[in-house]
């Protein structure tokens, strides 16, 4: 076992940890994780029980299924089968997923990880699970919002780096901390100071446009108005742009991903109306920002900021 | 109280068990339940718990809430306020909601009650209630479809009357059964007959067109897209019109209404994701029986019957 270990390794890519990792199981302190190659590819340890195994044959299903048409597969990460190597917590080598890792791109990445749905359980789940995961609806945002904020982390600047609030915190968020971290995620001042306003400067650069979060968001749900192929359980929506890239003039890639496919099942011909709501309920606290005066508005009235 | 009672008596209307409710408590037998008068008004005793006085507020809010549009408040059952009526189980005076009768200008109503939402119960209610929903949600189709039939009727000629499924049926219809349903809703052969196939004869009269089922159950999701004043739980559309009307060559009447507001609670400026992610289910089910090619065309491949 040690012989094989060592040959895999030898042959394996140098992983590390990834950075700008807001939500789910983290590769730190000799903990199981996921980590990133320098190739931009991302490896999910498989999970010792039936989920990572589902995860893997979601994957598998879905780059081959026909029936999903290319605007909608752009929101996916490209998978490229299992492969074995060191796992993060020294545990020896493990099967992991890899991925294609959505966030290398960005050299300063403001991410916000929105776990979709008030119900993050299949009703063929397991009666355990069902009581655990209802219990965490219950105690978080999920049932209220449609959705619970798994983990986020906005780009302050190259000095003082990120807000990167509790995920404790994060996924008890109500209705009005949603609508302040959506203003934060798109001001020019820190998102770490509230004593100012948040002064909503870049609204229209990322959410808005035809290629912006909102179009996008919504490119996503006129798919979940009609297929009927898959529901997605505690699947997370990223929403992920460059702050940097922005304030030097340049294109910030606004982007929207979906990741974390350990609890999707079959739809049987029925629409994901569990995601779809939680989605729709997304969408409208993003199109408010845009579209009701003086939400995302700076003091002195002026949109947009200088 | 009995002098009290005789004088009520004396003045009140004429009041009768309705012919045609297909879901709910009924006033047969002896049961507390609705009655209507021949005036087209429909008298709900109001429940004794809260939910009688809950259901009271909603339309008193309602009816006074101008951030309601027009074309929106079709889709209600007008309301008179409450009113002091013999009960049905003859128990004596009780109050009653006053509301528009919606089946009264049918003479010969097919109809189906949708309960929407995967989720009957708002995060408010009492744990002995959720429990006893969540238990009902699980039981039912509610948790897969995002909706059950609480009942239905369906009209099948001035001889045989109607078909009309038991309710520990319907509720537990399958996305088959739904489909199946929702094509002998529409169709000219008997509801009642398992052997033939529902021809679909009228599905362009009755769910097309541009006053028709679809879109009026699309102009209401535009809504629920855009309202976050109320979260309607465990309230049911009802889906209605006259085949004998459509028979004889005249106008239908296919309608949308909604009823049974005893669980609404405020949105706190969330969208009802629950209401809104079961309605877009439903809406699929429909828009798929006018647009899937053969879905609902006869044997002989010719749609909509000669």
């Amino acid at each position: 076992m040690i012989e094989e270990a060592k040959l895999l390794s030898s042959i394996m890519p140098m992983l590390k940890v990834p950075v700008h990792q807001v939500a789910g199981h983290q590769a730190l302190d000799g903990h199981l994780g996921p980590l990133v190659d320098e190739s931009g590819k991302f490896y999910k340890p498989l999970q010792k029980d039936d989920r990572g195994l589902r995860e893997a044959e979601f994957y598998e299903t879905f780059s081959s299924d026909d029936q999903v048409p290319d605007k909608i597969r752009k929101f996916f990460p490209k998978s490229f089968g299992t492969q074995i190597v060191e796992a993060s917590d020294g545990s020896g080598p493990l099967p992991h997923l890899v991925l294609e890792d959505l966030i290398s791109q960005y050299a300063n990445p403001s991410v916000i990880d929105f776990k979709i749905g008030s119900r993050t359980w299949s009703p063929q789940a397991t009666e355990a699970y069902i009581q655990k995961c209802l219990k965490k609806d219950r105690e978080t945002s999920s049932l209220a919002l449609g959705f619970r904020i798994s983990g986020l982390q906005l780009y302050e600047g190259q000095e003082s780096g990120y807000w990167k609030p509790e995920r404790k915190l994060t996924i008890r968020y109500t209705a009005d901390d949603v609508r302040l971290v959506l203003k934060k995620f798109v001001s020019s001042n820190q998102a770490s100071d509230f004593k100012q306003d948040p002064d909503c400067t870049f609204a229209s650069n990322v959410y808005g446009g035809s290629s912006g979060i909102l179009a996008q968001l919504l490119e996503l749900k006129s798919w979940f108005e009609e297929q009927t192929i898959y529901h997605f359980y505690s699947c997370s929506v990223l929403m992920v742009y460059d702050k940097e890239l922005l304030v030097k003039g340049r294109q910030p890639s606004p982007a929207i991903k979906l990741v974390d496919f350990a609890h999707v099942v079959e739809a049987n011909g029925v629409l994901d109306h569990n995601f779809l709501g939680g989605l729709c309920s997304l969408i409208k606290f993003i199109s408010d920002l845009l579209t009701i005066p003086n939400e995302c508005t700076n003091k002195d009235g002026m949109q947009n900021g200088e």
